[in-house]
């Protein structure tokens, strides 16, 4: 028999307890043993859970159980779930947490304490996809060449629905947040944090890289307007908050931002709240692993298949999948030299020269113009939508700037960046 | 370090060669140490080989050598790879294999000799695609309600052609045939038999049922006409050759055949040479995993991958992903209890009465007709497109034989199962 703590018993923690119980007998059969939630930690005793397990509001008493082998940890927050996993650790528990935000920050110092102790995170990207077992296991073979994820299904959610039915951003964020889709505030979803969290916790798997958020480029989707999805309709693209990761000689790149994502892709078909992770390893090719982002019953899986592992295997799996340190000696390539090709969407004065002016820009930063399309705007504007050829974002946000000076252009312009 | 003997240097041993030389660093820092081939065992010693291993004609050299960790079964066949693997298992071997029909007929005794060795088969099903590690591990908290597996890369790449191109079968099976994508003698995988193969190892795993291909359901894609195809378009479906593995009740159907598949599905926009394999998990919902089905380096990628979990764990994972026997007491539903929709095409005599005739035959095996489609045939034809309501198979195998005997009916006529 194993026996499990449960630190935080909210949605996530509620759907770990009550599958255990139901699907029981699927997972003794896998595991190999019983796996039993012998206590589950919350910070108010007074609400009612819709679970049969005994409760406890003293963290201690699960950290300092000596029975309790695993401790699930489904707290949210990232410093305190930090010293509550370290202190389980350092108990010689293993470890299944869902938390993004704490290994977003301190994966590798956990992965540290952790030592020989199994330390598990399926659930912490993409949901119930065992994207974390592909990379680790599935695809160990491979150099990973690049990461692409939608992994945040908010994002997604809305960005399929500007798609698909021609609304624009705000009426439609508001409609998720009617459907508890996305939360009272949004930024965290709608800002691409989330996404980059995950894509952190991705990347250390496949290049052993250790970057903070804060270190990676990270942008939105609020900015987006129907021009811009006409435009990408017009062109076949479809438009995505993606997670890349991607090596680049001895660096690696690591960004969060909505992309001009053509229509053949797989990627590009995932729509709606659900998540897809395609995965480019060097001798494999692409593989692609698509499901649910988020819900209570799809993250216990991931959750639960961690705890199986555990039980079944008694020894840890290499948090971050290596045994060894991997020398790869990749370095994070600072975002200035990232190199993409782009979407612009210019409000100009629609009057003679502007075009000229707006090549000379874009000349003067060496950067050349694949397509151009003008559209009539609004009384006495009008729309420059143009997408250019591959350049680095240095380039790139030097020609933003001197667009925006430029007397004609009348708002800050809009850039997507393509992904070929 | 690990030391493995390769039996069968083809295309997919010498990748597995080449990669394991060529990928050293990763592969050594996920699997914690080297892993080195000792030695690879060829019918043809004087046939040249792209790898630098040395090589032997005698499989002995391999079975009973000492210092050989791990035996790699690379050699198709079934009854000669079961006398290896059997005996590799015997001398304290693990066995790592590619061979789908080794295992669609000796999976269990394989799995029985094996005891705690570990016996790993990854790469026999969908080439790159981890879908058994998901399987056994990242979907293990989950009762499998079905399994719908584009697994068969030549019929999926004539059937996208079909589609996309409007050719006919025989003309994209010769371009196929050109294009290395299919066999001379193709039967094994339009016929479905290699799906089926495949289809059988993944049932084991969700359902721990034992069943031989020669027990299920196998159509093949020969007799699909660009007529079928015409009406799947103009109804929103694709047509897929699909393995279908599902829980019904205490029984599992198992099928391998054509379906018209709904174009809004993940698994109906898996095109061309790829494989793509839809699970629904009874908490996780729908997962998709999407990649390469065959190839050298795809297939030898998930050999690798198996490679690396031994030398990591050293102790089994158990082969059909169960630590005990799974007493699901879940049985083979027989074929003709299978309840499905279908599509139908006739070719009649274009006259009156007709129609009434063909409703009076399905009306008497109590089929309802959802859908009919009347279109002009050659002189004095015409054809019936229709689609049913749910019905079981034994009453469409009625209906089939009753139409076929109508004088106006001028054809056998063609039966396509669809997916809702």
């Amino acid at each position: 028999m194993i026996q499990v703590g449960i630190i935080g018993v909210g949605t996530v923690g509620e759907s770990v307890a009550q599958i255990l119980e139901a699907n029981r007998d699927i997972i003794s059969a896998r595991a190999g043993k019983e796996i039993v939630v012998k206590k589950g930690v919350v910070r108010n005793l007074s609400r009612a859970r819709d679970v049969d397990i005994p409760l406890t509001d003293n963290v201690d008493e699960v950290l300092d159980d000596p029975e309790i082998d695993i401790v699930v940890e489904l707290m949210g927050g990232v410093e305190e779930p930090y010293r509550v996993v370290r202190k389980a650790l350092q108990n010689g528990k293993a470890v299944v947490t869902a938390n993004k935000a704490l290994l977003a920050y301190h994966r590798y110092e956990l992965q540290e304490t952790a030592g020989e102790l199994p330390f598990e995170f399926e659930a912490s990207v993409a949901g119930g996809i065992p994207i974390i077992k592909a990379l680790r296991e599935g695809l160990s073979a491979n150099h990973i060449e690049s990461i692409k994820g939608i992994i945040n299904g908010t994002a997604n959610y809305i960005l399929t629905k500007m798609m698909n039915e021609g609304v624009d951003f705000e009426p439609v964020l508001k409609e998720a947040q009617e459907l508890g889709y996305a939360e009272a505030d949004p930024t965290f979803d709608i800002g691409g944090f989330d996404a980059a969290h995950k894509l952190l916790i991705l990347a250390s798997i496949a290049y052993g890289i250790d970057a903070k958020p804060e270190e990676i480029m990270i942008e939105g989707i609020e900015q987006i307007t129907q021009a811009d999805i006409g435009f990408a309709k017009e062109f076949g693209y479809t438009i995505k908050l993606l997670g890349i990761a991607k090596k680049v000689g001895e660096f690696v790149e690591l960004r969060v931002h909505p992309a001009l994502v053509p229509q053949s892709q797989m990627i590009a078909k995932v729509d709606g709240v659900m998540n897809g992770i395609s995965v480019i390893g060097d001798k494999v090719g692409e593989t692609m692993y698509y499901g649910p982002g988020a819900g209570g019953d799809a993250t216990a899986s991931a959750v639960i298949s961690d705890i199986i592992a555990i039980a079944r295997g008694g020894k840890a799996s290499p948090m971050l999948g290596f045994k060894r340190p991997l020398e790869s000696g990749l370095k994070l390539l600072g975002r200035e030299s990232i190199v993409s090709k782009y979407y612009l969407r210019l409000e100009v004065a629609d009057r003679p020269g502007v075009l000229a002016k707006v090549s000379q820009v874009m000349g003067e930063q060496n950067i050349s113009i694949e397509t151009m399309l003008q559209k009539p705007g609004q009384e006495g504007s009008a729309s420059l939508l143009l997408a250019t050829h591959a350049c680095e974002e240095r380039a790139m946000q030097e020609a933003l700037k001197a667009l925006f000076e430029l007397e004609s252009v009348k708002e800050r312009p809009m850039m997507i960046r393509m992904e070929a």
